[in-house]
């Protein structure tokens, strides 16, 4: 593969040799770091659309500001490959992604220059004033910045942060990217109000800095935000909306000349004293055509030929768990007119544009607002409709409360679609689906359940769709299916009732959700090893099939729960009941298998698994170890 | 006792009662209802100063609105008392917040008339919407009308269902209860906002509703909207906040003007298609001068004497655990400098006020925003400040992925002060600090300490001041402490090691938290019976004190749990532990006891913990049961 040819790039090692180049070479490093994004990312993945929209930014806030102790946060992560480039990692920026190499999102453990991590949305504002407010206090930190977007801003955390700080009047800096698009299309009515200003407003420059500042400002940027503060401060409630919270707002700027954002960055960063919001109008994937020219501007890609933004996807051997839930949502909804689907800002990613392509008007994408989302369901429910909240795992955290107190508290029948459960790969830790079996399985009226392969993904939807005493989960991971034969449409399953997959009789592996595949695996091994092995489906975390448990527990030697999730889950509510009913007291060989007590680095979800001790194997020698068999595993040699 | 004279509202059983009501009878029956709601909280104790600020409001919305086809959402629903007289349960109003009585919240299983339950903030928005969306789709639902107070509003999740509700563009109605005040006057920008509105503004009716709804309205009011439209609508970004959102906004109304507030609402109603905000303003305690006059706006009160306004608090025994907490803190911040302290909206519930009279600078209120006081915490945490974060334990629920996401991830030292630990009484299921335990031990990172008596938590005061690898999570219950001996000041606990706090040698109790004093009474009824009995304080659910678990284990014929908490947390924790260690292969007695798989109703923490299955003697039973043992506990007869 031919690498770029980037002179000015070549310079360059870190921020501070920012500091030696001219304006005209800050350009060039700009287009030098694009080539070397997109470079860099055909060969890796990842997420290119939204690095290409912030390089040109990128590079103007290593210039002005002096990272790492102006302190730079980065909303998300996911745009940060140009940072990472111009910040000491270049080395290693062809390890995107992948087992070992860099992460896909800033990281603290990675590097000084992130001092606060992400991946989840709308935190950048939050974090920022705290740096804010410790270098007021006196330590060690200079100037803070959030670089937030235009769909994360939209959250209700970034709001309560803007708030805070309007409200505070500390010095700081919040860079609010418009791209005029998240993951989707953004939706909500700050995303209508964001474009009007964009198309309606002349650069503009309000209230707290006044004349002082627009001096500082080339001749017809000042001119401009003359008349705009002039328009605005004749009325009693003028001004923007950042302004009505406390902010001084300047903007809209042109994100990607470099001019603009040199003066008015080095402006800014000379004559502020309080909170100040830069508005600052990118174009996601920017300067790659293909990028640009995508419905999605690339937003997260394989690799792909340079020249014919041509991605190189792996050919699925079975349909994913999204579209098969996708699909089957649709075709209950299609037999059922109260069935409508709920998304925060994933309609791809949840499956749900496949409801929203059939049925529009009964989808609603709410936007970066899990918390909203869930209440918003819980009163659709209160009326006799039958949402489906369709949330990754990890995002769902964000409405926990709303959860607890909307749903389970009031047992009001919403469906949560979980996807994303237990370790996804490449997003990494931060993306891992570890808690929700935790969270949601000790609610009480919570019915919670997880797909051990695609066809029953299909049953737990059905069964969702007609469950309608109170709310009730399924979880299921990303990825493809077992390829299992599917059903034209799913049964509805028995409440509580797991099943038994394979019979045996020395050891038992009850297996919630999609590690079934391994757990079979492992019976193989542990039947190579002349121990005759049971394996059960659970399929309910809550309630309990405690038939089959308590059988399960009597008639083997041991007994192994098998779970894609943290402590304190499915495992927990199995030696909660198992203990209370006595079944310890003359003896039991169980064992919990979950993820462990740290946070797993990304790689493949394979290697995770292994880097988790879930495998086949561990399984097997789990099971060998509590039977107490001597055996002959591969890995224990 | 006498009862007030209320000859108008004596005729009114339910809403319908309203519409034969002439507008000076409204007036009437809300001084009828004012004094209804004094009379009964001077019985009762509650939340008096919100409900006298919604009197007309109330009146008004039920004699304009068709409840219960109409849908009323109440944030938080504290101030639903005169909802509640003048929808069918007058004759129960002084049960309030009493065992087996009316809830001090709206509540769904309590009436018709409460179509959606509240007691946490800011749901109200996002839950009407799904009602009108439910509407728009066929459901039985009439209007969707929230009522949310200004500190309420100034939460994300607010912002995230105006921001979903301006975009959807259905007809809701939103009325802002601006009282300028929530449980502590508001801060943030939102407020400073609000108060500009207030001041500044004539009563406009902007935008949408335009000049057919103004003709509605009486001449004084329509001549101010024309004139607030016209000054406003000239500017490119005119408007308030909310309109800038999609919403219609009326207002500021007074919102103890009868006529005003049925004017306006009839006009509404009669001619609104899409989103509209009013924006009301009320009088905390309206009415009743000791209300009105004390800083509090008796937000909450104890029984009182309605003459005087003089409170019957009875008398503590200890100190609170929440004071004790204040003080312990403010010691450590004047010996530590890099101490802050982080509340949300609740200075004086969580004790934070002492460090904000001793140390203000070193104090944040952030406002009802509990996503962003964590993420702001964890901010702070990374530049070398020690923020301690003290948020209830179940609005703590808020800001679960933040703690996941930006806290354990980044392992920052952020700490957590959880009040309101268990159950709590009169505040009910919604206040309940149920999950904590779960939802914190199972996450990377964290340390996890609970206090078995106030001189405890002054210690882990200290140890979390003193502890800087990572997270670190104290929590203590509501109420008094135990009435132990205090040190001057507390000392640093070793990380994970628990207390042997009485020996024995038959049954072990294993506690973890404030139920160590009813463990300790356990212990003497087992006594009784002949059963010889450890007692350990644990101290730490994460990291466990492993060796003293297993030493209990071994030398004990039953090993008890007990927590304030639900499943999955520290018991469940002990349980994985003991599994995977082999513990139970031989035979181990092991109960776990924990809160019962329901919400538990309102009523004095003490006979909650009955309802719960928590007491002194069940813990005994339970242990006599394990060790299997016939005992003579008083109520196994």
């Amino acid at each position: 593969m031919t690498r770029p040819h980037t002179p000015i790039l070549d310079r360059v090692d870190q921020p501070a040799d920012l500091k030696c180049l001219s304006d005209a070479e800050l350009s060039q490093l700009a287009d030098d770091v694009r080539a070397e994004v997109i470079s860099a990312v055909s060969e890796t993945g990842g997420h290119l659309g939204s690095s290409l929209g912030v390089v040109e930014l990128t590079v103007a806030l290593h210039a002005v500001f002096n990272a790492p102790i102006d302190k730079l946060v980065w909303d998300v992560g996911h745009q940060c490959y140009p940072h990472k480039i111009l910040t000491g990692r270049r080395d290693r920026i062809r390890t995107l992604r992948q087992e070992n190499g860099l992460s896909g999102f800033t990281k603290r453990s990675e590097s000084n220059y992130d001092p606060f991590g992400a991946a989840h949305s709308s935190t950048s504002i939050s974090a920022a004033l705290g740096f804010a407010v410790g270098r007021d206090m006196g330590q060690p930190t200079g100037d803070a910045i959030a670089v937030i977007g235009d769909g994360s801003i939209s959250a209700g955390m970034a709001y309560e942060a803007l708030n805070n700080a309007g409200a505070e009047g500390r010095r700081l800096f919040v860079i609010l990217n418009d791209n005029e698009m998240s993951i989707a299309p953004p939706v909500g009515a700050m995303s209508s109000y964001l474009s009007g200003l964009y198309a309606n407003t002349p650069l503009g420059l309000f209230k707290d800095m006044a004349e002082g500042f627009e001096a500082t400002l080339p001749g017809p940027l000042r001119d401009g935000a003359k008349r705009a503060r002039q328009l605005v401060t004749a009325v009693p409630s003028g001004g923007t909306l950042f302004e009505e919270l406390g902010f001084s707002y300047i903007g809209p700027i042109d994100g990607h000349d470099m001019g603009q954002l040199l003066s008015v960055l080095r402006a800014a960063k000379t004559r502020s004293t309080g909170p100040v919001l830069i508005h600052c109008c990118t174009t996601k994937g920017k300067g790659y055509k293909p990028a640009e020219n995508s419905a999605d501007k690339y937003h997260g890609v394989a690799k792909f030929d340079v020249v014919s933004g041509t991605q190189h996807k792996a050919k699925p051997n079975a349909p994913s768990y999204t579209s098969v839930f996708g699909n089957a949502l649709t075709f209950e909804a299609q037999h059922d007119n109260k069935i409508v689907g709920v998304t925060a800002a994933m309609p791809s990613g949840t499956g749900i544009n496949i409801l929203a392509d059939a049925l529009p008007k009964r989808v609603f994408d709410v936007g970066i607002a899990e918390q909203h989302a869930v209440t918003f369901a819980a009163g659709m429910a209160a009326t006799g409709l039958k949402p489906f909240c369709a949330i990754y795992s990890t995002f769902l955290q964000r409405g926990y409360d709303q959860i607890v107190h909307d749903v389970a508290l009031q047992n009001l029948p919403v469906r949560f679609a979980i996807d994303r459960a237990g370790l996804v790969g490449a997003d990494g830790a931060t993306h891992a689906g570890s808690f929700d079996i935790a969270y949601m399985a000790n609610l009480p009226n919570m019915t919670v359940m997880a797909a051990s392969d695609e066809a029953e993904l299909m049953h737990m939807v059905r069964t969702a769709a007609e469950y309608d005493d109170g709310p009730i989960a399924f979880r299921f991971p990303r990825g493809e299916g077992r390829g299992v034969d599917m059903p034209e449409r799913g049964h509805v399953i028995e409440i509580g009732k797991g099943r038994i997959v394979r019979e045996g009789h020395d050891v038992a592996i009850l297996s919630f959700g999609a590690h079934l595949g391994e757990c079979l695996i492992a019976a193989e091994e542990l039947e190579a090893n002349g121990v005759s092995t049971t394996v059960a489906d659970a399929r309910f975390a809550k309630p309990l099939d405690r038939g089959l448990i308590h059988q399960l527990a009597r008639h083997h030697k041991a007994l192994i729960t098998v779970e894609q999730g943290a402590k304190g889950g499915f495992g927990a509510m199995v030696l909660h009941d198992l203990a209370n009913q006595g079944a310890f007291d003359r003896g039991l060989s169980v064992r919990t298998m979950t993820l462990p007590d740290r946070f797993i680095d990304h790689a493949s979800p394979a290697a995770m698994y292994v880097d988790a001790g879930l495998t086949a194997v561990d399984i097997a020698a789990t099971a060998m170890q509590a039977a107490g068999v001597i055996g002959k595993l591969p890995h224990l040699g």
